[in-house]
């Protein structure tokens, strides 16, 4: 653990008003539980007999999974919330499901819904509550996904500087976010970090899936460093560091797309396309993916390019980071 | 902990014979691990290395969840059994799947079935097979639900003693459980420890849930201390305590009902149905609730009336205790 | 603990090229764990911080509990992969998957899939990957049930020689394994690990379930000490043991079968039936069990003839075992 850490927020919904110091703090400490998890002996007692409930009102192995591991590596215990047999089904509201976990003395919530802005209401009644109780938004609509981008986040950092992580080191690199921008949490919520750490972040996609004004629907969009294509060999021009996201395949339902086929002509990632790149780029996705759809299934294996791999890996010491900045904030009034 | 208790019941399956000892002996276990519960770090290691099974034939988030955090903080191993994925579905009977877990090494099922009756059979095939194995009935169809009406019980008893909850609290008080009665296990179970406890019991229901003759469905109605309402107002007057039930959709399509609102105008609790109560009144409810049905919005959300959060919160407490007070039963056998 | 343990294997996919050697280690190493398991506190801290990953791809709640509690004994942490609300559903593909789980730092994979196969192709990729991860092969269709044969071995070889159970107490026994043996994955495992033990292994069933050419559909089959039988009579003549198969239902829909009350007629076990085998035989069923229909419903019941709650008793300790050695194996990586 970094010596001293200065951490006041009590949920974490968006990474719109983040603050530096926020981001290098948890940067820090993921890099600290990041040496834990090499140990032989994976596991720290920072939040013994604390709970963490993991409501995921849409369903999610992935998260759901990296979620319950660090909560299980910070010895909490950990109640999962299994929406197919809940109480939702009769008639109880979100906030009488969130209410009863709080009740029943849920330290930490972890929420992911389909709708944008529920864990923000429950954040909203925990508080009015005086509950003490934190939120940590795990994915809510075409809102937000901090703790994705926050992995990401630390996977670039610590690419480039493995010992000591900080928002410094992607200063001035370039950035594209490729794919499904209109419709994407995960793009909303990188969009914040990476510009916050002072990168050119370029989102390329079709003009469907990226109109015009897209960056009008973001609340104070940080445009000096935010670039729109509509053209992927430009956004990838010179890029060190390639975002694809995952392309629903409801989309096309929806007549947003022409066919999955000419989306991957157009805009899937493929080794020849990464030419104009920089020589050292690599590749990020968030999962799970389409193979041979957004991006090639060769990219996707090439350990020299793919950060995919690490990506899942830095999400269990993250989310320990994001878990024990919260159950540490709580520790502090609890003394 | 109590320092002495005896404890010798190895199933709880029904309160219709439970002793005002073992009522207290509940009441009071309860209250010390509410005490740890107030704590930073809520466990004890009291069932360490025993095997408590989760055996819910009947999906449920609330009571599931209660059970298994209360196994946690016991330090207990929790095996959770999946209806939906499981060997039923193959044809295989309830008893054996019970003793696959008993053969597994489960020293507690906790058992909740659609079907009144199976948490007892299953009971007496462990019985027959001498295995020491405890059930728990955590509801069985239309018949009980001792958990919830022992965490009533505690809730009430502790709001008028904390330090020192006991049966004699109730004596005398007027308690209205208000609801479709005639299908509740909730009040079922309530019906015999309330009356047990001295308490004046009043049943206010419409007559299609609440019919002239079920005083005699229940096996040796207490009928000196149970009292039936058509009419919300009676039952209401002088009530110390008002439990509300959860009133299931499908009554109407049972045509026992003739809709939502009527029922809400009759039977539904709201702040001016309270006026002739007790100024001191407090309202219950099992949970989940359905808003503006049995109960109004603005009452479950007043803390000066609604004792529905500390009912869930109490739900830990009084799981933890049943379970130790089985499992520590179970220990003495060992010895 | 034996003193001293012998174990190279990384993945445990199939019996078909064990060595005595390693059939004797996992017995002895599972008669260690049974009688942890009789002790109060039935935990070992053997596979502390370590992570088992359940991927049940195929839905199981006998085998999943089984593999979930062994973990649990040895202080494992688990997640438990859920295929309904998975991301598979999202077309990522299965290695995809494993390779998540592999990521997020699990250290055992136990894969069951209603493929053949699935879980060699994973084991495959992560040794490709260098990832030093191990697979357990909790059923792959119709190909084999490792864990399962292993249980069986150890329940027959714990009864001839409680204190030191070995292969060598199976030699010239004859085993009956009765029913649909043409799909079945159990029988398969058992066929390799009774015939390594060097008893006789009568194979019985109706030649729709049990095809002349049954023996040339296994790997080097050993032919001389397997039997094929369509009549039941000759199969049980002398036997030691009879082992008795699932029935799947759906084998009548494809024509395979008149009906199961003519299957019971013909193949199912009952008491008379079992007269012209040895005075001591015993039973054994994988469950979950048909009742009157490949067994009848008071064999099951007779604790003098039935070995099925022992081979329950016993998956436990034999799943211990195994991933205890996978785990030990990986330990002496790290050093």
């Amino acid at each position: 653990m970094p010596k001293t850490i200065t951490w006041t927020r009590r949920h974490i919904l968006s990474l719109v008003d983040f603050m530096p110091d926020e981001y290098n703090t948890i940067l820090q400490t993921a890099a600290s539980f990041r040496e834990v998890l090499s140990r032989r002996t994976k596991k720290v007692p920072a939040l013994q007999g604390q709970v963490v409930a993991n409501l995921f009102f849409e369903p999610s192995t992935r998260t759901r999974s990296s979620f319950e591991l660090a909560a299980k590596r910070l010895s909490a215990d950990i109640l999962n919330f299994a929406p197919g047999t809940s109480s939702l089904t009769k008639g109880e509201t979100i906030l009488d499901t969130a209410k009863t976990y709080l009740a029943m003395g849920a330290d930490i919530l972890v929420v992911r819904h389909q709708a944008a802005g529920v864990p923000l209401a429950i954040a909203q009644e925990m508080d009015r509550l005086q509950s003490g109780t934190s939120i940590l938004n795990a994915g809510d609509g075409q809102h937000e996904h901090p703790s994705q981008a926050l992995l990401d986040l630390f996977t670039l950092c610590s690419l480039l500087n493995p010992n000591n992580p900080t928002l410094e080191q992607l200063k001035g690199k370039k950035i594209a976010i490729v794919g499904d921008i209109l419709h994407s949490r995960v793009a909303r919520s990188n969009i914040w970090s990476l510009t916050a750490a002072g990168a050119q972040v370029h989102l390329a996609a079709p003009p469907t899936l990226l109109p015009k004004l897209f960056l009008d629907t973001l609340p104070d969009a940080p445009n000096g460093k935010l670039f729109i294509h509509w053209n992927l060999a430009t956004a990838l021009e010179g890029a060190d560091f390639v975002m694809t996201l995952r392309l629903q395949k409801e989309r096309m339902a929806q007549n947003l797309l022409p066919s999955l086929r000419e989306y991957h002509q157009q805009y899937g990632i493929t080794r020849d396309r990464l030419k104009p790149c920089q020589p050292d780029v690599k590749i990020l996705h968030p999962g799970p993916a389409n193979r041979g759809v957004e991006i090639s299934s060769d990219l996707m294996d090439d350990p020299n390019l793919s950060l995919i791999s690490q990506q899942v890996t830095n999400g269990v010491a993250v989310r320990m980071a994001l878990l024990y900045l919260l159950g540490y904030s709580k520790a502090n009034e609890y003394n």
